[in-house]
């Protein structure tokens, strides 16, 4: 496997069972270091968080961090029509997700983090080096300084590697982005003790333990150019045990930019962009935020807000916590808590020995520009309504043998309550057809990366998904 | 010239000299052709267009097309703080700007339209083969059908060469954009009396004339790839009259893609990615929706609605058109006014031998992400209050021998009353410092027009100068 692995240049064996033990030793120690509890209150135990008397919105007295305000959404497009009332988490601020990089015998590795976020079904995940909103960098909530913060900001940084604005839950946040930014360090970097390095090829292992790899992380691992080259060479692609790993190689490759060239995408990326621009043009959503209390569909008792009609698919709930850790050491919000565990998957195919994913285009309430490309099936699915969800079955009825990658991984613990998604990656047969419905589109690997390099293109939950297609070489 | 210009085979002389009798001859024939005039009348006198008694916005009765609403911005960033209202024009549907585009003789020809627009100063302009809103071709207001729209849509379209959605104004329109759309027939095309086919070469020449080719044309001509090659040759390169054409020729092909690099950018596309994600992430202006009732420095009178503090840079006023050759003979809408002629100016110089754009990130209220990539100096500037403008000097005060495209041209005449820009593209003294403030980043041609793939980057008064910028070589 190592030699697949880019940048690294260390042989596999003996450093990686080291390099395994060491990351096993320090996860245990921080996980008996860090004492914390959850509980949940009642939204009158809140400490400086209140219902807003005439929009019912519930915010801090700050004025800072995020609000529960309402949403009205009326959904005109291809799928059909639909009208919806909702609660959203608007956060009008773009923090910082850093991941530092450092290279070690020619190796590069990331500094990671033991983080605890109240949300955590398992409170500890392994994070970015930095995962700061802006009123945690700027102090609003008195805490201590945000580590690192340094090497990201100002003029001592390193090498950026990658640095864009991306979009996360387009049906839980209203509008937000984030800075998905990854610095090569060029001098001397301390390694706190909630902090570890951890190599790319290690990494990408991790991210096939349940719960263990945080979304932030994986949003910003997805965004990392694989190799210098680009991808990995004609020798990968050789060794390869099976068919579906070569093609997947191959499917880093298919640009010209890196030379090898074993098959052209199905469709150029004028067309993909064509496609994308006409399913925009499309789907006539319209979405405005709207007084939380004038949201009629949906309640509020005395530690819930939730939905009357049943078809609200999360509820908004209080919560407290004590942690030794965090920036400060006990705080109480509020948290969105999904009813469900949702799922997100790619179908995938090789045509002429290229592996291409499935993408969706699939509008969002909350996403700036609406819609952004997605996994072939992302549950629950945004104004579907009571209406199939394309490839549902081809997803959750898939022969087992054929399902390459199949992992829960959490969402957001800081703003979501026990937010799981089972991420997974299907080999459909090869008779699959290559016609799709129009708001279906395939894609190689290398033409989603480039896509990846701007905003406004992959949601979170595919960004997650391409992260989890690196750990498969 | 001719062979300099992209996709060109055939040769300048008698075929130029044809095709601008030939041009002129139609021009002035559709001048004679299309009666129509255009009067101020106070807002009583607006057809189907009323203020709706409560939030006061100005609207349709039918709900569609546009209204007008009132803008609370603030704007805290790099360059200070402030906060205003204002009104904007709000149309939430995306338009189609479509160019038809079609070989003769090898050589790329695009069929344009003469097009009224009751905004603009000299009636009629050189307009793309469709500019049409969705109310426009679904047909709300029940008019015609919309001339040409079956190229653009539907099973029987040609080979799309662009297809991007683009922003208009930021500080008059609230989150507009439009599809930018250049499809190349692949049969027969009827040529009705007001459409006429133009050479690419022919239609450079034409944007130096003042307020001919309409902003529409402006932003659909600057998303087009140049040459299938991505540039000019070395032998153009080599022909160049100076060298500041020569400069401007290796703009064109610095990219690794078309394979001749005469010299690296000043910095890599990560670098301007980063720095323009920096600069999104600096200014941090709230913006939102407000009823135009509560727009307390502004005030209505019967026949407009100023500003009151001298704050405002426009006024909003109503006018009745009558017409022959529209959907509709005869209508009355509000148009947003100008107060004075725009500038809109890119200062340019050479780096090792490759000329390089100063491109700034500017913060508009209206833009969906708030923050695009603007001309060096363009005015008004939004946000700017009285604080001094960044290199205005050195755009007022060139030495007219550095000014290398100096016209006036009219911004969309649909919307806007006689809303005319001085473009220029100015060529900086050698000595000029490459060392800029933070808000200003030097790019190559090429790297905008890679930008210029995907939306969301370059406003549409830089998108006007890159189109400018393409008529001097």
């Amino acid at each position: 496997m190592n030699t697949m692995a880019p940048f690294a240049t260390s042989v596999a064996g003996r450093d990686d069972l080291a390099s395994t033990v060491a990351f096993d030793v320090w996860w245990a120690g921080r996980q008996k270091a860090n004492r914390f509890e959850v509980e949940r209150i009642p939204f009158a135990a809140l400490d400086d968080w209140r219902f807003d008397p005439e929009s019912g919105n519930l915010g801090h007295t700050s004025g800072r961090f995020f609000t529960i305000e309402g949403l009205h959404v009326a959904a005109d497009g291809a799928q059909g029509a639909a009208t919806w009332h909702q609660p959203i988490i608007h956060q009008p601020e773009i923090g910082i997700l850093g991941i530092l990089a450092q290279r070690f015998d020619g190796e590069l590795h990331f500094l990671m983090q033991a983080k605890m976020e109240p949300g955590n079904i398992n409170t500890l995940q392994l994070s970015p080096t930095i995962q700061a909103t802006r009123s945690n960098y700027t102090r609003v909530h008195r805490g201590g300084t945000t580590r690192y913060l340094e090497f990201f900001r100002g003029p001592g940084r390193g090498r950026v590697l990658v640095d864009v604005l991306q979009s996360e839950q387009g049906s839980w946040f209203w509008h937000k982005h984030n800075r998905n930014i990854v610095v090569e360090a060029t001098g001397d970097v301390p390694e706190h003790e909630d902090f570890h390095w951890v190599s790319l090829h290690q990494l990408r292992r991790l991210l096939r333990t349940d719960n263990l790899v945080n979304m932030d992380a994986r949003t910003v691992l997805s965004c990392m150019p694989l190799a210098p080259s680009g991808g990995p060479g004609e020798g990968a692609v050789r060794a390869a045990d099976d068919p579906f790993t070569a093609a997947l190689l191959r499917s880093y490759g298919t640009c010209p930019r890196n030379g090898t060239d074993p098959g052209p995408p199905l469709h150029t990326t004028t067309e993909l962009l064509s496609w994308f621009t006409e399913m925009k043009t499309r789907s006539e959503w319209r979405t405005r935020l709207v007084p939380l209390s004038g949201v009629g569909t949906w309640t509020r008792t005395d530690d819930e807000i939730t939905s009357t009609d049943g078809s609200g698919t999360f509820r908004i709930i209080g919560a407290r916590v004590k942690a030794a850790n965090r920036e400060v050491t006990s705080w109480t919000q509020p948290l969105l808590a999904p009813l469900e565990q949702g799922r997100a998957a790619f179908l995938a195919r090789a045509v002429d020995g290229v592996l291409h994913l499935l993408v969706k285009a699939q509008p969002e309430p909350g996403l700036l520009d609406t819609v952004e490309l997605a996994p072939t099936v992302q549950l629950p699915a945004a104004g579907a309504g009571g209406r199939p969800v394309p490839f549902r079955t081809e997803v959750t009825g898939a022969d087992p043998d054929r399902v390459r990658f199949d992992t829960v991984l959490s969402e957001e613990g800081g703003r979501f309550h026990h937010a799981q998604t089972r991420y997974q990656i299907i080999e459909a047969p090869q008779d699959f057809p290559l016609d799709v419905p129009e708001g279906f589109c395939w894609m190689t690997v290398r033409q989603l990366m480039e896509l990846l390099r701007h905003g406004h293109y992959l949601n979170v939950e595919a960004r997650s998904l391409l992260a989890c297609l690196h750990s498969l070489w």
